[in-house]
């Protein structure tokens, strides 16, 4: 029997990315959709029409999954979750910071919302990265006192980037790192996000907050769980986020400065290797390869590669020695921000916790 | 009375965009026009028209000066410089090689081809940064024996780059310099430069031989000269440099790592007062402020600030000390390509040089 | 001695424009500043700058005219104009209905705003188009016992429109016109308009409210005066309306069908021929040719025609004798539609107004 | 057993589309793979590689088939077809003129080049739209001599106006058709189509040839075949065709003019019911629906429904009466211009020659 899920902020747009990206979903079932007081007591299909114009507000390319349109949506800080097995909350810091631990006290909640993210005793998880913080979910129970829990997923930018340097970390150490990202717009939303006359012929070099987020995940990420805390991996992170007119899929340009000598082939061959594990666990959200590296210069290109393996492989490429700092090494990744780096890579979160026994 | 000047590769886009800086010059008449054997004979009018379809291939914003248009263009080859006072030469790389000796025998050449631009007696210039290197031209003329001589103008991409980092070398001493580049469209010109279908929705990571000329040249434009030679500067540079979908403007994130200790308020305060000798040096294409500090988290864009002072400023914001080395502040700076970073900034060092009794 | 004009709407994209329009005005000067609640007693630097983040809220590529930065902003409803000669209204349409009256009631409006567009005694001007029809202010005046009156600028898209049609109505009688456009983000404003989201490797096939107005106005604006009042010219208009990816200028496919015979040469010697008349007038911000005519079959393009004489002049091109119906001619046009179509063509009518005495 | 097809210009985007709308085809089975004498000897795998930089010239978002790679190109004007059942031509006007007569000596060939389209005894067919005209093969055979024939396939704008206007035509007649359209960039090609300078933050407004296609391939398509010829249908054609900067699908402003009264919902139920008998043949690439209607006026958009049912439908919307002309109709569409409208609509068409015995 497949384990009941509810979705919590259904109605926004990555509320509705992950209503896509669990349709058919083998081990999932959504039973139970919430959302703000406006939404609440109506049917989904009818949540999703502008009052208004009667237009559909929906913003995935795939259909709103039929079962969901009949659904009626609850108040997301009054729902009864006695028959949920596990909540995924997709709404922003700000709710999340009140909803989620009302969740937790009697489920497990996955969260793509920063709220939680850095608090010691929550994990902030990739898949196939570290899930061995999964068991950090222990401290946080004895903490709070809570049945449920709060596992959290990092900032899309972050993804990406920690995804291709864990192999690096693993196998050379790593010293620094600087990157400067080109993100995509759907990483800013539609509320309003980025107006079209502000992005079109130009570059926004700014994203608030982001650079900071991505700095500190980083390194939480890679860093070691031990005796129920997790020590932040000893390297340094230096960010600029800019935001281009690109659709979907984050473009980064990383310099990694390692602690032992790494040559180009090695940081290759270390990223082809990385999670073959991982992938035999039969998780069904899985890539197959958690990096894929390219080696014509012209690649990773965010409108070619963002959707490879469904949006769940990281690509790199420009593997390149770096001319200016000792065994730092060069290279190019695309993520796509809203696949792996959102609904999607929490689902695939989710499967792992619950193979692991935590849902 | 003004100096003739000649304009080699006069039908192109580089050739087109000097005729534009040149238009009313105080100081310089464009007495003749050279190109190909397919223009040669014609006028500049005919020589500018699809021989097919009789439109126009004049790629400027601006019109084309009305005294060139009845000018009759010369094959490159076999022009006489007999009463021309200078040559600007806007041609590829491979026919400047050929060329360009031909015309410095006699006459001085201020070129905005790479040909030349490495060779150890050739100076590489920046209006307002290196002009004391000029004085390599004496080196150049007793080497190979010419009454004329060649003066190279740097990279599109290494100009922004080395005008922000003169005052940050000046001051505290760079030791090294890590910089991605998000590129505008009109870098690549239009034999076809990027196609419609590989940049919308997209990034190009790759810009062949793009990133290796950066490194090389900031080290020369920053080095110093003595008993006739330049020593390169004693610092590195590590660059990734990408195409964007913008059509004017060349976007760099750079982290500029300092030998003492440089605030961020330093690097600002040293931008700002960076060329104010040279603005009073009265050339008229010269702007009034070298570089432009932005304290808005969101300039410098590339639509807003590339036109700055006619596109003769570096636009530079978003300083921050770098958190993961030492000494480091990061910035970004847009420029504009086209302008300061060819024709017009190529027409700005002749006014030097004809200031100093170099023409 | 100049005229003293008010800017009300001061604060928002289209009263920007107008005090860029209006620096260094020759007959006008800017004495008086007006918005909302939410402005009223800041200065206009105060005004304009984000109360959250300190950013600046300036959204024209010109600077803000220096003399307005310390100018006190008045809240609308409220304000003065006993020393006020003329208000620019550059308000939404909803706070238009409810202000413009009470400014008329003693003091000229001219009008960017649709609330009065279509009573049938407000006029709808164009300059050098139906300026005639500023005599249908005497009737208003007398109907509503105003001592001002309200002058009406048409929507941006019909302008264009209306403009080329004039020198075809005049000569050879129009039947029918039938219109398809290309619209620039610019139209829709900023709060939030057009989403990159939404627009990028994208048309939007709709703007509401938009093919409605086009169709009712070029009727009244080609219609004729008699007796006090406009009777609407006899042709009929068909639009669709879309947006496209740019930043600005409206280009516009149109055939249309004559009462009489008219060659595609004819067409064109119409519209060259137009507005010579007008632009001997001597107004400041009239262009020297209302329509520049294009032979290149690749022009008009909105990026490098919008801005012909400053974005007063209409380009058209592409005419060809239609295919389909007798009678038919079909052109391309680009209009700019935030110089001409709004807060610059505003200040052009003024112009005519106050040389005829209304102000 | 599958039919053995071959695809002459198999090298280039339009041929790289034919071998991915062939792979794991059910009935047809790629043998034979042609190009220039340039590629000729080479595996596919080879020929697609850039012998300077070794980097794939490969186009499609899809993988090569992996069974192409090894196939050896063979040189397009030598072919040997006796093994071959179907010859699939995407090769340019040029050498289509030459080629698809020799090979039709012997063999039938669907083409998708404009060279014999307007000859009286070839076919130009729209899978589902006017299927009886294979008929005018008998014809062709007769008049030339030949085993094979050619078949061909309408321009890529024409495809789309024509399947949605032919439910009109058939049921309230049709008089005249005005149509705008706005074309993606793949319709350009890559040699070099459209550049990015000229089309970002711009429309172009001219593609050469475009507009007479349109206008006469309409006719043709929707005429009567009756003693082995085609008497072209009796409505007028009136198109512009421009360039946006759209990646995919040609998106089209019709004003359709009918012989009888049209409401809009009449129309809309025309479209919506058209297609249905041919949808029921079974052919592998047919669309479920031949048009798609859209209620919401937002749409359809280009990017939102280019790829509807693989790109195979044509999606229609915002109907409304026409405002100038009698029994008009107005709306827009949206189809995929390298889907339905090349390779894979040409593949379509050959499944229904293949079905009704013409393979």
């Amino acid at each position: 029997m497949k384990k009941r899920v509810a979705v919590v902020g259904a109605t926004g747009i990555a509320g509705q990315q992950f209503l896509v990206a669990l349709e058919n979903h083998p081990w999932f079932e959504v039973g139970l959709l919430a959302a703000s007081q406006r939404s609440a007591g109506k049917t989904y299909a009818e949540a999703i029409r502008d009052p208004k114009t009667g237009a559909r507000q929906w913003w995935c390319q795939e259909e709103p999954p039929q079962k969901m349109l009949s659904l009626v949506v609850h108040e997301a800080s009054s729902i009864n979750l006695s028959d949920i097995d596990l909540v995924f909350s997709a709404v922003e810091s700000g709710p999340a910071r009140e909803l989620e631990p009302l969740y937790a006290a009697t489920t497990p909640v996955v969260s793509a919302a920063s709220a939680f993210r850095y608090e010691a005793d929550v994990p902030l998880l990739i898949p196939g990265l570290n899930l061995d913080h999964i068991h950090l979910i222990d401290t946080q129970r004895k903490n709070r006192g809570w049945q449920g829990y709060i596992a959290t997923q990092p900032n899309c930018t972050t993804i990406g980037l920690a995804i291709t340097l864990k192999p690096l970390f693993d196998t050379f150490g790593l010293q620094t790192v600087i990157m400067t990202s080109m993100q995509g717009l759907s990483g800013a939303g539609r509320s309003p996000g980025v107006i079209g006359l502000d992005v079109v012929d130009n570059i926004i070099p700014f994203i608030s907050g982001e650079e900071e987020k991505v700095e500190k995940e980083a390194q939480k990420i890679l860093g070691r769980l031990s005796d129920g805390a997790i020590t932040p991996a000893d390297f340094s992170v230096s960010a600029t986020c800019t935001r281009v007119a690109v659709l979907e899929g984050h473009t980064e340009s990383v310099l990694a400065v390692m602690d032992k000598p790494c040559s180009v082939d090695d940081a290759r061959a270390a990223m082809i290797a990385f999670g073959q594990e991982f992938s035999r666990l039969g998780l069904p959200s899985a890539p197959k390869h958690m990096i894929i590296v390219h080696d014509d210069p012209f690649r990773p290109q965010p409108r070619l590669d963002r959707d490879a393996e469904d949006g769940m492989a990281t690509s790199a490429g420009r593997f390149r020695a770096d001319s200016a700092l000792d065994n730092g090494v060069k290279y190019l990744l695309v993520s796509h921000n809203t696949k792996m780096g959102a609904a999607k890579g929490a689902v695939l979160m989710a499967e792992y916790l619950y193979q692991q026994g935590y849902v």
